[in-house]
């Protein structure tokens, strides 16, 4: 056995206290697979008085995360204190500025700082890894680096956020609201109490980025992702996708489209016959189709104390071993920006859904306004009230331009007939 | 970049010439992502007049492999000629002798020769990789030995092969006989002309033994993987296990209990809301459970010239990188033999299938068997007329010792009531 890894820990809350309880449970297989023990040397947390459930009696304590970075016998500091900036940046900078590997499960500071950090690290010959930033447990940064790294990936997507794949499949299984799923969801503890991050898309969007940087070698472009998230999805949509063969989940969807790179966060209405729509509850996935390897798909859970730590030592389990590779597979001063795609002209089926007054002549309006956009339809329900007055009107588009779809509906805009803004998901498929 | 990666290249089948076409397709990305340049500086092949519909003018051509061990300017050698001894072992052999880390695509080999070979490789300070192995392109060997890596793993099992996963769900989807599919498959290539290897389970048990040593860091054991293939499968089985909620899949399982390494490959009945139950058709998935990860799941192409390329190459980058880490996670030469579990000892439901005579009684003396056994019967089935004066009985144990089922079995061995030996397929549980 060569010199310990000595590790510097900021941050003790879930996460950070769950890498502790790792290493000290599998401690000594870790020294055996990684060649050398991974050692705690420093701690760092806001407060010292907190019971966190664990002895830290025998791990120097220090009041501020930067001190961690100044340390001379410390190889790599791991960051547990979340944030895009702040705090976890300064220590991310200073740590690589002071020759020391860093690792972080912070999506948002990966999504947003990646590029700079990345570089920092390659210049210095440092180790960053991020493991435990995309779908927790999952081993999905070292699957696209390492595994499919012999690849041109043509799409990586999947469901990136399991607080939305949970709502969404309790609403499925039971045909519930989804406000009352989300209240419930909160409850216990599956949902923030300021839900907005995961629910409205941000989060997945922040792990869509860095899964794209990694897959096409292009700069990290999170500002570049179209983001949409699932709180005007109903009961009645789930099940109108369900007749037509479908189940709706939240996906992040990312592409190079005629050298444009295409980043969407939204709900599509996925094939029964696909796998991600067997992905239930919290659980995520995520898919890449490689030129070579065709579709590979990578589940499990997405968050939670143990897959995160687990994701977080493996990290460290590669510095120890003596991590070969770069950041995002390609060195990071060759990965260049990348023109956004328009969605606009992407071309694929549309579910559209209305929510229209019950009065003659509504029909005869919304597929006059779709018609003079030139977007034909596959497939029509009227079935449910939606409210005293008002019924809802679900179709599905045969393949269009969603330019088009946008113009049919922004014909509609002003009319007195609806209800509602209309809601379009886009139907997943092998052009997407 | 630095000096390139020089390969040889031994065995010109699908594989060895799909390693070519990947290496041509996606050579500088592949570059930037492996740091250097890996090209193939030597190929050999059995028969250099064969068409193998891609210019190979251009590569030194060696007639015998054992000539590429022999080389001065080679870095890595690359072996698709297969087969667990032979020329591929003595090519491995001389390989790793004269300082040549090796790439292979050889399951037979490695479950064979695993242990020796390691050794040697890590005696040399070498790599010995086999991605390729295992699930085709589904990069399952990295996943363990890297992304899983900080966890004990509790069981490790899935389909691992395809011909089998194929001829199984093309019986499921169309309620057609063993026979049958398999002809068809055989026309269409995805059986080969001896189906032996594939549908008696022999090919997933090679790839069990090696996720087994990988995840458990025990000796490489073959020789203890108990095996059954499908060949006794009915279409009847398949409808009654569906009935009940189940699908039927060949799996390979493997866990340590008590101490003790379990590994067999056999028929289950896959309950519906398991991951493994939504596999169809030749796609490969393989679940590993961690103590902290808890369940992950990669699944893809077992097989193909392209997926299994993906996975030979993606070995050569991580050896171009500088590849970290030890042939089996754990060192070679820490790696020791584990007693077997005695699979008698399990405790869990099995299905029972019987084709009795249509005669008064024959219920009652199954059950009474089973009764004396300890034995207890959850359901039972009698529906299908199997053959002019035979009818199908299938039943579902409660939880029972496997030597309790064989043993009620035995007491009715003698019987003139049964027409055909039953067959028995366990249930998978999360004890299994």
């Amino acid at each position: 056995m060569t010199a310990p890894l000595r590790i510097a820990l900021a941050g003790l809350g879930t996460v950070g206290t769950g890498v502790i309880r790792l290493i000290e449970a599998n401690g000594a297989m870790i020294a055996q697979r990684a060649g050398r023990p991974i050692i705690v040397s420093a701690i760092s947390a806001r407060d010292r008085s907190r019971d966190r459930g664990i002895d830290l009696a025998a791990y120097p304590w220090y009041d501020q995360p930067e001190q961690l970075a100044a340390l001379d016998d410390i190889d790599c500091v791991v960051e547990m204190i979340g944030g895009s900036d702040g705090t976890a940046l300064e220590l991310a900078r200073k740590s690589l500025a002071s020759g020391k590997s860093f690792v972080t499960a912070n999506k948002a500071m990966i999504a947003h700082h990646g590029m700079e950090l990345a570089k920092a690290a390659e210049t210095g010959n440092l180790s960053l890894r991020y493991e435990a930033a995309v779908a927790g447990g999952i081993p999905v940064i070292k699957g696209l680096r390492d595994g499919a790294s012999a690849n041109r990936i043509e799409r990586v997507y999947g469901i990136l956020n399991g607080t939305c794949n949970y709502v969404l499949t309790e609403m499925e299984k039971h045909g519930r609201a989804f406000d009352d799923v989300l209240k419930d969801a909160q409850e216990i503890g599956y949902a923030e109490a300021d839900p907005s991050f995961d629910i409205d898309g941000v989060d997945a969007a922040h792990k869509l980025a860095i899964l794209a940087a990694l897959s096409f070698g292009k700069a990290l472009d999170f500002e570049g992702v179209e983001i949409d998230g699932i709180r005007h999805i109903m009961a009645a949509d789930i099940g109108q996708a369900k007749a037509l063969g479908y189940r709706i989940r939240l996906l992040g969807m990312a592409r190079i489209d005629d050298g444009k790179l295409f980043q969407r966060v939204n709900p599509y209405l996925v094939p029964e016959n696909h796998p991600l729509a067997h992905i239930d509850g919290s659980t995520n996935a995520v898919v890449a189709e490689g030129n070579f390897s065709g579709r590979l798909m990578f589940q499990g859970a997405g968050a939670g104390e143990g897959p995160t730590a687990s994701a977080v030592v493996a990290d460290l389990i590669d510095i120890a071993r003596g991590d070969a590779g770069t950041v995002f597979a390609t060195p990071a001063s060759k990965m260049e920006p990348c023109e956004r795609a328009e969605s606009g002209n992407r071309i694929g089926k549309s579910y559209i859904r209305f929510i229209v007054a019950d009065k003659p002549g509504v029909l005869a309006e919304i597929t006059a306004a779709m018609r003079d956009a030139e977007v034909s339809i596959e497939s029509l329900i009227q079935t449910e009230k939606a409210a005293e007055g008002s019924v809802l009107i679900s179709m599905v588009t045969h393949d269009s331009r969603e330019r088009d779809v946008s113009l049919g509906l922004a014909a509609l805009s002003s009319s007195t007939s609806l209800k509602a803004a209309p809601v379009v998901m886009h139907l997943l498929s092998d052009q997407d």
